[in-house]
């Protein structure tokens, strides 16, 4: 049902609230716009006219004098060589085919995506639970302030420079960034740009910016003093890429506290935080210490992938290999055995990035900060 | 870094361009804004100190113009009652406990949420891979056009007005809609509006509205077809919400293909797409039907629970028990054995959903009109 001309400009406008009042158009203008030389007797009579008559301001306008759209971008940047890019490292599975339903005579209808496996770097950014996490955690802080998240992805040049240009327009009044690879020139050119912007995590390359982050090494030695409570010492890790500081962290935690207590030596194999790369490092490692008894995996996806190995090679788990995993997303529970792990609290995260987006936005000069959350342990089944 | 306000007045304005060009500022305006009414030779003069000067016009004022926003609201839409809602149903695993990290001594930190294990219909919504699909399709779709989601959720009734609130001040040019329960308000009330809306999945009342959807029941139809090729016949359903049109037809599918090759009988048990409600159907059906050789999931989640169960009771899938699931989600390659699954291409399916809605917005006079996607079936390891 489309609007007619007629019922567009039904809306009342500034001069039905005018005509109401008995004022002119640019006093009720002053009025909306909280001008401080308006009388008080004045304001009343305005303010009552705008509820007679069901005004309600127009957005743009609004926007043009108070300088904010109440839209705040949520920028997932991931660049080329990114760890998200796993394409060179997930083979793929061998076993899928697609059989084509033929399309039924006469249907108007579409034929399904071409490959089922096709899975671009974009793909995996969203099918991640972690993205999932940000989002809840973004919104559930922006709604109750009638804020909202612009979803933009930065993958190249042209994609970077339109997240600047959005920010300088005014589309978006900052930009909440989380960055998926240590090389990503986004978080440096925001920075140049002079543009308000939170980051998820600290920056690879040292820059005066708000962020928040994680204890992660502090996360590793939860691990590994959960692996020791069970006996466990003949232990292995799984690691995240040490190119990036999440990764490094927690595979330190886990090693210093091993070898403070008197576990010397911990073989780790490097993943890429998926499921597929789990599984390819939990063979590896079997191969070569075939007597381990417990895994650290530096994230759940990847000990998921541990534990589907595990089984294939008649290992219980928790009693023959305990296996810790890392984030406490939606995988942790939904893997069986269900998986115990360091959680990282990704909601409360995005949701802090959110509220230092608008102390920046509120006070442009006060000094960037970061806050470092805590990591805790969430036992379950697998160890 | 603060931008100072040297800097943010630095950028170049109307009055910049008007001065370069040698004309007024009235005029720069009418060429920005395209009016008709400005000679060749005018517009050149001024296109020339526009490029001279750098200056970029701005999106606010020029909103006022023309209208569009450039953004596009993407509304998860969940209702009280909802079967995303299935907190009775989920009695949350038993086994968890957290282990809370004492702060360390010093150290500017936050507590990390406090339940673990908290899980709301809002939280779900977003970790379900779901939404992630619909977020690669819309913003897969947009992006190159330069236009991208504003990210909603209406949960009641205020979050709805909220939502027609953005779309009549201009916030946003349209709503996609993804409406989780049938009884859901809001699309009735976006048409009683007249506001321009998409919705994924035909409404439950039948609305004069576009929508995108799936041949639901030819979905089934692969399913049944794919286990009586396997020779199963003491074969059971795990069924969607019988209150969704994707729940009843998914089932329909199933049950008229096995009657129509001699199989009348087919046990079911309704679950509410989550993994947990898979769980508990699956265990349900091995009671009353503990012969039974094939099962059929009406999405890849509660297959996934499906699997466990049967794991658990010592049942090797596909041998004694083929499983065949539905949507070919990250939980359908990520599952052991791999699933068979009926494919929803929901990224294709958000792309269409926003085409159509850039459809509405050029043309809002044309008729509506919904586009059904073919399913087809995904073979990997489970049947």
């Amino acid at each position: 049902m489309a609007i007619s001309d007629a019922q567009r400009t039904a809306l009342p406008t500034l001069e039905d609230v005018a005509r109401a009042a008995g004022v002119s158009r640019a006093t009720v203008s002053r009025v909306v716009n909280g001008a401080p030389s308006v009388s008080p007797e004045l304001q009343r009579v305005v303010q009552d006219a705008i509820a007679a008559v069901g005004y309600v301001p127009n957005r743009a306008a609004r926007q043009l004098i108070t300088r904010r759209s109440g839209v705040i971008a949520l920028v997932m940047s991931i660049a080329p060589g990114s760890a998200a890019d796993a394409s060179a490292l997930d083979a793929g599975a061998p076993d899928d085919a697609v059989l084509r339903d033929p399309a039924p005579d006469g249907a108007a209808s579409e034929d399904a995506s071409p490959d089922a496996s096709a899975d671009t770097a974009v793909d995996r950014v969203f099918a991640d639970p972690f993205f999932g996490r940000i989002v809840a955690g973004v919104l559930g802080f922006l709604r109750p302030l009638h804020l909202h998240p612009l979803l933009m992805l930065a993958e190249d040049e042209a994609s970077r420079a339109l997240v600047l240009d959005h920010l300088r327009q005014g589309a978006a009044d900052g930009a909440l960034v989380v960055s998926i690879d240590p090389a990503d020139p986004l978080p440096g050119l925001l920075v140049q740009a002079g543009l308000p912007a939170v980051f998820f995590a600290r920056p690879e390359r040292p820059l005066p910016v708000r962020y928040v982050d994680l204890a992660h090494q502090d996360g590793g030695r939860l691990a590994a003093e959960r692996l020791l409570a069970q006996g466990r010492r003949q232990v292995a890790a799984i690691a995240g890429p040490l190119s990036l500081h999440a990764g490094r962290a927690r595979l330190d935690g886990f090693c210093d506290t091993m070898a403070r207590h008197g576990v010397a030596y911990v073989p780790y194999t490097v993943g890429n935080f998926t499921q597929d790369s789990g599984e390819r490092a939990m063979r590896e490692l079997l191969e070569r210490e075939p007597e381990l008894d417990g895994v650290f995996a530096a994230n759940d996806l990847m000990a998921v992938g541990a534990l589907h190995v595990l089984r294939e090679r008649g290992r219980r788990v928790p009693q023959d290999v305990a296996v810790i995993g890392f984030d406490d997303s939606s995988a942790a529970a939904s893997a069986r055995p269900r998986l115990t792990t360091v959680r990282q609290p990704v909601e409360a995260m995005a949701a802090r990035m959110a509220q230092l987006l608008l102390e920046r936005l509120d006070e442009p000069d006060s000094p960037p900060r970061a806050v470092l959350f805590d990591t805790e342990l969430v036992v379950r089944a697998s160890g």
